[in-house]
């Protein structure tokens, strides 16, 4: 079977061990699993050629851009070939006169901010990894700036996708606004490959901020510092991200930098102020703000080198915890509940690890509720890990909460999306089918 | 038929005159068509019930909010009941720790945000008219405040649909991140209707702007007006509405009352800013951009009444145009483009207007490239007005914008679709068919 498919694709398509390697793992996820082969597409016809052979062969498809997905969403389930798509990574068009960019869906979000630069723009979805933007939108991802940009789903203005019976779809236009039909773009924004393959992506771009300024804040107690999240933004502050670390991840910190930070939740804020101006009220304003929710330590930051130094503890949060816990990979949860919930949830996950003997620490997007627990998992610990995923994800949902904040569902999640969606989860089945009657795109995932 | 509709819902059922006439009508489409008879919905169980009684009768079922759409959304085309929602008026949760409401589908956006009043918060969305805020979320409404905040789509976290089969489903959660499988909130916001009817929302809101300021600014010519608008949205200023009105609606303006305002384009500009000094700053650094751009006269405002006074021309417009064409009707376009492409497509349409005699004027979104040409239209210029439509649409489509930013496809925009979406629109018809397998919700529109 994989003799057609290289006597249509050639040179492109590898059966080399690395490759199957490289294809068949992700960054999270404790199982590996090898596709039979790997298609290095280079342009939409390598993709139109794979669907018509998979077809033919009833081998499934698998969108891949970095793998730098954490849920399984890569890894195959059965026979199947992995499409990647990382060397379609042109910039095909930068319109800083539209604040739009098109690009091709190899592009990674680090490569399309260089090809941006001097134009006074950027793209502000940053989900931490080096991600392909075809990636990015598969997943909805977001990040750190979510909470005053938007995630994907804000910034992908159009898509074009090939279906899984080969037909080229251009969905949404370049424009910042539209009424006219079925909102297609952002149904396949969050696919995960399970209903096309996304083949260029038209984005929207926002001014790089010139007036920045940041602080991080230690507070004794998880509710003073969602009390001072909160009154930052009700107060109208142009808070760009809001991010909060929890008194294990300082610990881990300071030993692991050999540093004396009080071992207290801490938030990390950052401002973009349009004036030299503003950014001094608005500094001062914040200072007030997080002083009367009850900070036990301020520190403010004007310069970017000043701002490096105050979010080390923020950044190094994960290699500290690879230092304090050696051996041991890492289970992220991607919990969002609603905003006032997240003491809440924040708490009940810090319980849940001391009561089954886990190790780790919390980082959270506070600004909008999701967070991440970086849970320490051993060799033998994944069931154990698994199962704290389990009850964590249970107490978000019955916060009002989601099963996945930005990681999107793969194979590890799908578990929760009957409880969380009711009812609706037979029509996504049921679009599944609409799209990809023989099932071939990414099957497993998802739904 | 409607003796069993009678039976099951009683004095909910009317068959007076008045109210198929106001039923049977919008508030721009020339057309006038009556349902045999309107329900008048009190709960989610009368919406079920209705359903079950059109799949049985065969009869369509048209929802129907406070009739201010524009394209022919609400009007039968054959035998229907409409289902007026607007006695599903609860505002039913307002949790401000949340940044969140939960409403009714009747509820229009001002008692809306009356409910908010003392909570420090607002709901964005303003598409003019006091519409319900179901059919706003049907037709993906947006306005003068999306530049900043966003139309419907962003704004509504979760809506409880109910389906043409009776299904209800709750789609998408109170939080402000999810990637927890396929977008359906998102499929049914748009859908004019003909998806499924929805029955309760779950809304964003946002901080109550405490520092407005504004700016009047005159330009010589288009390009100067749309070279400030970029400068304003490249600048990072917290621009929250950006609206130009062009020449014609200012001679319009001055003659209703009695103004001598320069008869060229106008911007009209509103920023939020987060303290008194960044206002300051903030309103000096517009200023410098505006004249920068080659503004001919400024005019700053501080307080509600000086902005009150300054935006007159812009609020007053619709009003001096009906007073300049007595006995006319306005047609009003929505076209979107690219923001660079906005001056080209704005000329465009006066030339037009010139060259087919016809009378009106173009004020819009242009932070959005969205704008309106309200076009007067007596009783035989129908055919002409839509012939101007038809080609300023297709102008727009060329330019890589839709034909509609914000009023929806209803009757009116449906012979655009298959210019602007290709084969996509093919996958539309596949869903409608999937959802309304019998076409019994709003059959005729959008697909």
């Amino acid at each position: 079977m994989l003799d057609s498919l290289k006597a249509a694709l050639g040179e492109k398509v590898s059966t080399s061990p690395t490759d199957l390697e490289t294809h068949g793992k992700d960054e999270a996820y404790p199982v590996r699993s090898l596709p039979q082969a790997v298609v290095y597409a280079q342009g939409l016809e390598d993709v139109i050629q794979t669907l018509a052979w998979a077809r033919e062969s009833g081998s499934a498809v698998i969108p891949f851009g970095t793998g730098t997905s954490l849920e399984g969403h890569v890894l195959p389930q059965g026979v199947a070939v992995s499409l990647d798509l990382s060397r379609m990574n042109r910039v095909l068009e930068v319109r800083p006169e539209d604040f739009v960019a098109v690009v091709e869906p190899g592009v990674t979000r680090e490569q399309l901010n260089a090809a941006l630069k001097g134009t006074g723009l950027f793209f502000p979805v940053d989900p931490g990894a080096n991600a392909s933007l075809g990636g990015m939108a598969a997943t909805n991802a977001s990040g750190t700036t979510t909470v005053r940009y938007g995630g994907m789903r804000h910034n992908v203005l159009a898509l074009q996708v090939v279906l899984a019976g080969g037909e080229v779809l251009e969905l949404g236009r370049a424009v910042r606004k539209t009424s006219a039909g079925y909102d297609l773009k952002d149904l396949f924004i969050g696919s995960e490959g399970t209903l096309g393959v996304i083949t260029r992506l038209t984005l929207r771009l926002h001014p790089l901020p010139v007036h920045v300024h940041t602080l991080r804040v230690f507070f004794e107690g998880l509710e003073a510092a969602a009390d001072a999240a909160y009154a930052l933004m009700a107060s109208g502050l142009p808070a760009a991200r809001l991010e909060l670390l929890d008194e294990l991840g300082l610990g881990a910190i300071n030993r692991y930098l050999q540093r004396d930070y009080p071992e207290k939740p801490a938030l990390f804020v950052e401002f973009h102020s349009s004036t030299r101006e503003a950014l001094e009220a608005e500094s001062r304003t914040a200072l007030e703000l997080v002083r009367e929710a009850g900070a036990i330590a301020v520190d403010a930051a004007r310069t970017s080198e000043e701002r490096t130094a105050q979010w080390e503890a923020r950044h190094q949060l994960y290699w500290a915890l690879v230092a304090q816990y050696p051996g041991h990979s890492f289970m992220i949860t991607d919990t969002a509940v609603p905003i006032s919930r997240m003491p809440e949830l924040v708490r009940h996950s810090q319980r849940l690890l001391r009561e089954m003997g886990l190790g780790g620490s919390i980082v959270g997007h506070v600004g909008d509720g999701n967070f991440h627990t970086l849970v320490a998992t051993g060799e033998q610990d994944y069931p154990k890990a698994e199962a704290f995923a389990a009850r964590l994800v249970e107490k978000a949902l019955e916060l009002g909460g989601t099963c996945t904040g930005e990681h999107g569902v793969g194979l590890r999640k799908k578990k929760y999306l009957a409880r969380e969606h009711g009812a609706a989860l037979e029509w996504m089945r049921q679009l599944k089918r609409l799209f990809d009657p023989q099932g071939l795109l990414n099957p497993g995932k998802v739904v």
